[in-house]
């Protein structure tokens, strides 16, 4: 694994997409080679899977399914996309990987994360990231700025008190090996600094 | 659990199809209630799930995502479909189940059973089939039979290599609890015969 693989994950409207795009811009300005891919998705099968699994209209869709989808996807991402740009040298950075689904469908979901990760362990592999960049923000405060914005989404269509239980499964991996909190109640420049910040420090960037 | 449940196995061209037409209509004959179902599919989001899993344009599809997204059609099919049938003292008959990820997915495509087994603990839970029927013929002559039925299916596309193996993998099962081979080298007539018969010895109908 010759590049560099970084993650983010957070409630819906933590600001992943926003602070995904500073930080694409800051490395155009620096010359390193990177790929900017998302969760569920990212290569054509994953965002058919993708379609299933987030289409609104699945209302009926039981929770097993749901997670046995998202580590499908991921593992066709991983093959076709991830692993082949980290074979390249590049840095990856995607817009979720499997802490979404310990938050998710482990905790918020009921499913346990033992499950989650029986599941995902013949799809990950060694492809953990180097660092998971966690935008921590307090669900109500997340929720409210997304709200809306996707009424056709299944996750987003979930009540506040799922994406509370989201918020707490994620803050269950806070102090675990590179995953790393980022504050992000401020202006996005300074999330972005601190971004910046970390990713320097665990030599990711220079 | 108040009706029975049973699961008719074998690789393509063994006459599955056939089968559950002929037993359907015996049934119709005595009165029995059933539900005639398959997998991957039977119920919307299953069968959505299918179109993926089976879209011979998908050729890229790993193996580790084909598992995935047929344990989690199974699911989604056993809670819409399967479960609601028994609690209603149905027989439910079903065009395969987990015997085929066995065999397929860990025979075949080489993924092991305990892999099979682990994504699909929480899928299949109490559910497993008081009769799996496996037409057992030579996969030579079952897949000449089929050859050419379906281009468009991902299984049908595999070469008569794989699907050697995926026979392989249903006789290593020969012997299994309520796993019962049905020769079906003869006159339909005859295979139907001794369905009738095993599903009796079986009592899973008078």
């Amino acid at each position: 694994m010759k590049g560099k693989f970084i993650s983010f994950e957070g409630c819906e409207g933590s600001g992943k997409s926003t602070q995904i795009r500073l930080l694409a811009e800051y490395l155009d300005k620096t010359g390193v080679p990177y790929i900017v891919t998302r969760e569920p998705g990212g290569s054509e099968i994953a965002e058919k899977i993708r379609g299933i699994v987030l289409d609104g209209k699945n209302k009926n869709m039981s929770d097993e399914c749901e997670a046995l989808l998202y580590a499908a996807a991921r593992e066709q991402h991983l093959s076709e996309i991830i692993i082949p740009a980290l074979n390249e040298g590049k840095l990856v950075i995607c817009d979720r990987y499997v802490h979404s689904s310990l938050a998710y469908q482990g905790y918020a979901r009921g499913l346990g994360e033992e499950y989650i990760k029986a599941i995902n362990s013949r799809v990950i592999k060694e492809y953990m990231p180097d660092v998971t960049l966690f935008l921590d923000i307090s669900p109500d405060a997340a929720f409210n700025r997304k709200h809306g914005a996707d009424k056709d989404d299944r996750m987003e269509q979930q009540g506040m008190e799922f994406h509370r239980l989201v918020y707490k499964g994620y803050k269950a991996h806070c102090g675990d090996k590179n995953f790393c909190p980022v504050n992000c109640g401020g202006e996005k420049a300074q999330t972005h600094a601190n971004i910046i910040k970390t990713l320097k420090e665990y030599n990711i960037i220079k």
